[in-house]
């Protein structure tokens, strides 16, 4: 087996997220692939398109923003939402579809400039489908698009039902990278996510979102639910409770404020292939009061609501139709 | 912060997986979480049930194969494949009902003794559904029960289609145990499958299964589906094909026949768990000549159905139905 890297561990340089550094390609995004301006056709699997087959860029070229969360009626909720908020009418006779319904994988939906898609739970999950949708911004040329991740979490030391909107991602080791095994060699990508960007849906969540919390913070994004997030009522547990809650004392005061499963891979890729994101989750409850997620279902969908409700007034303040 | 290993890593025994092991429990499974039998009320959140307001018990207590895989469309026709290959009936005027249909995470269904459930993508998706279903069979106090993973994955030197019967995982580092991150400390726990399960479906696939090639082998894990299995056609590529190339032989050499992203925690979990496990998945490509899936929707399917088969024909011996 060859040598594929001279140092078995990379650090690779991150992008300067300036809009000017999008836009500035003429024909929409940069693509860190050389392979894929060749080919043919190009078969977004896990997601049912292609582009060899579809006119991806007629189809998808203007969108510009992507939002994305754990399950597909979420997603299929938030894309009817935004579609009320923006004042989008579909014509007469026809209804909003999931576009990757074929794949089995991923649920999507278009409304307007807005994508709104499902990625399932935990880094591998989301992953597949972000390379997915960052060739498709590429295909469809897209320009200046804002991905977003709103989803649910658990908060540490803040009441349930509060928005946090990520400022720094950190492993469940804290460290600020996502590790990826590539032939063999470990990578390292720095999660880094666009700091103007969290602070302007602050300010957002500040003027238009005054009857819950919304901290900006920092997010731990741990591989496993149970254990990986020192839960006590997992299949397997071999800590005792004081372990857990001295753990998560630890962690507040290094600034954790919520623990989820997606956000290290969503900041490292964004930050790769030079696209602003945001991560919005709801805190589901507060971990210093306990493990498991047993509110009533109307509560937790009027929670999961909330980033959706954030995301939709930024989206309407860049369009102009406050 | 407390000591809460007196080592960073820490290597956790493995049971020894003899039947008499587990049924010899008088209620059923073994659990290795002492606070589960004082929980008044389990709340397994992403399956939607639960162990205070359902007697599982009574609506799981038959369960002896517990089968899963990708997407909730494959589990459900998976589900309806058994049910006539079993020959049973449902009473007159009842269909099958996803029963975790609320949580929009995972889709389940009961039919008998068979229970088949979608675990969605990657590591951290099916651990979260195998820490619940674990939980779900200790409730409902379960004996001597099998869980399969039927998947789909990229083969390495197989024809496309081949089923492959996993007999040692790896992860993306030639490791043979599954890494987590608990209260900030690493633990490794071996992912090792039953062998002799695996060699007796091996023994039902070549009398049963002649129109199709199926291999025992080594099977590679990744965290990533693109640059994690060394696919030049995702978002992001810094490698050449040769280094590809070079990486895929060097793994043929080294035994590996194929990779997916679910079985190394599917076998660390099954193992540290008493639970006989065992991975089935079909070849959808052969990686040494390319990387995009794009095979026509029957022939797809078709593949996707052979997992299902060796399993329904496994079952059927082990029911005395053949």
């Amino acid at each position: 087996m060859g040598v594929i890297f001279s140092r078995s561990t990379e650090y690779l340089e991150s992008y300067d997220q300036t809009e000017d550094k999008i836009s500035d390609e003429p024909n929409g995004m940069i693509i860190k692939n050389p392979n894929i301006a060749s080919m043919e056709d190009d078969v977004l699997y896990h997601i049912s398109l292609s582009s060899g087959t579809q006119d991806l860029k007629e189809m998808f070229g203007d969108i510009k923003f992507v939002c994305m969360g754990g399950t597909p009626k979420r997603m299929e909720s938030f894309a009817r939402f935004i579609q009320k908020e923006l004042n989008i009418k579909l014509p007469t006779g026809t209804v909003l579809e999931d576009i990757s319904r074929h794949s089995y994988r991923y649920s999507m939906f278009k409304v307007g400039p807005v994508l709104s898609i499902s990625h399932g739970m935990g880094i591998p999950s989301v992953s597949i489908m972000l390379h997915e949708v960052i060739k498709l911004m590429y295909h469809a040329q897209c320009k200046d698009v804002t991905f977003f991740r709103i989803g649910t979490c658990g908060g540490i030391g803040l009441p349930s039902g509060s928005l946090v909107i990520t400022e720094e991602v950190f492993d469940g080791m804290m460290r600020t990278y996502l590790e990826l095994h590539v032939l063999g060699k470990t990578i390292q990508r720095p999660a880094i996510l666009d700091p103007h960007l969290a602070h302007e849906l602050k300010s957002v969540a500040d003027e238009k979102l005054t009857k819950y919390k919304t901290v900006l913070g920092k997010t731990m994004c741990t591989y496993d639910f149970y254990e990986g997030q020192g839960r006590l009522d997992g299949a397997f547990c071999h800590f005792e409770e004081e372990n857990k809650i001295e753990y998560l004392q630890h962690l507040e005061e290094q600034g954790i404020v919520n623990m989820e499963m997606e956000s290290l891979a969503f900041a490292a890729m964004c930050n790769y292939a030079g696209i602003k994101g945001a991560v919005i989750c709801v805190t589901l409850l507060n971990r210093l009061h306990g493990d498991q997620v047993n509110v009533a279902r109307d509560i937790l969908e009027e929670w999961q609501h909330r980033p959706q409700e954030l995301v939709a007034e930024f989206i309407k303040k860049k369009l102009g139709l406050e």
